[in-house]
């Protein structure tokens, strides 16, 4: 009979060996990594310049990327320079929105400069070389109804290769859009310069 | 009697036309540029990324800047990568932190290295020819204690140069640095992956 016990003791050590392992194994399968929809949304600051550092780190990491800007237009920003001057190689960069609709004043020249950014969009977003693919502000183009925005989501969900990162930012991001998503960072303003000081926009800190 | 009330309608106008455009004037006046406290907080991704994002872009705009990163230690991360070996002539990069506390498990030698970084800190923001200095993740330092908020508020509001923006990041701002800052930006978790999916943290999104 104790022979019997100590191999039913035996048994139920190398089970709970094997079920730690199995575990663990899972573990890793169900974390581990995964290209991720990731939004990044709210009236406050931060939006845009977090999916630009996030570009610059993948940068930093030899990760080849890309960035579309929907609203910002022929605006000489810093990340534009900055993009274009010495990393063309590393990261494709397309402004494709003419400025803010309330610059252009020409509804359909605006949805028209829409489309053609998300059709570029949707090239970048394809190509599995990609790692990264920043949708600077199309969360604005959505809103204001110049894209569909089940028609995005539906595209990120099906279309997009399995781990590529895309970055929507802008505020008023659809629902459909945050269901979508992995990950959702809405930036709230606490504190603003521009209504309680009057202070304009910076060089450095707002392009 | 027309006469006359021509003439007042006339100084009426002129008082209007006066009026406005001495408006404007104290508007751009009151606005107009002003280097900004700047806190990014919340439990929401976008913090430090974005900070980033404003160093590139000052970048861009050949702002000379500096990096104090008060936490992350050793870390090979997508930013040191960068701007250590692309930038060093245009932006001072310091990681004085030397991880997280529950990495060194020593709490004194949190606090000194917290201590030198806060340290160099001062140089870099007392210096004017620096534009912009971003304190990434000094608020986790200070929340531990390994800083004095009053003394970082009190120094921000007295010693830094009229011009010069200073980004400070980190959950849990304390409300000392809130009052002191310009903008804030809370940064709110509304979805994350590595809650809900298991996902680890990755290459050009975390670091």
């Amino acid at each position: 009979m104790t022979d019997i016990s100590d191999a039913d003791q035996r048994h139920t050590e190398k089970m709970q060996r094997i079920q730690t392992a199995r575990k663990k194994m899972m573990a890793s399968k169900q974390g581990g990594e995964k290209g991720l929809i990731i939004v990044h949304t709210g009236n406050g600051k931060g939006k845009s310049s977090s999916g630009f550092g996030m570009i610059m780190r993948a940068i930093g990491h030899d990760m080849p990327c890309a960035v579309v800007q929907f609203i910002k237009g022929n605006w000489d920003t810093g990340e534009k320079r900055i993009l274009t001057r010495h990393f063309a190689d590393q990261c494709q960069f397309y402004t494709m929105g003419e400025g803010f609709t309330w610059d252009t004043q020409d509804r359909q020249r605006d949805i028209a400069a829409a489309t053609a950014a998300w059709e570029k969009a949707k090239d970048l977003i394809r190509d599995p070389n990609i790692a990264l693919v920043l949708l600077d502000e199309i969360n604005i183009a959505i809103r204001y109804d110049y894209l569909d925005p089940d028609e995005v989501a539906d595209f990120l969900l099906t279309e997009k290769p399995p781990m590529t990162h895309v970055v929507l930012t802008g505020r008023h991001a659809k629902p459909v859009l945050i269901e979508a998503a992995d990950l959702v960072s809405e930036m709230t303003e606490v504190k603003h310069p521009f209504k309680s000081q009057g202070i304009v926009a910076q060089k450095g800190v707002e392009f």
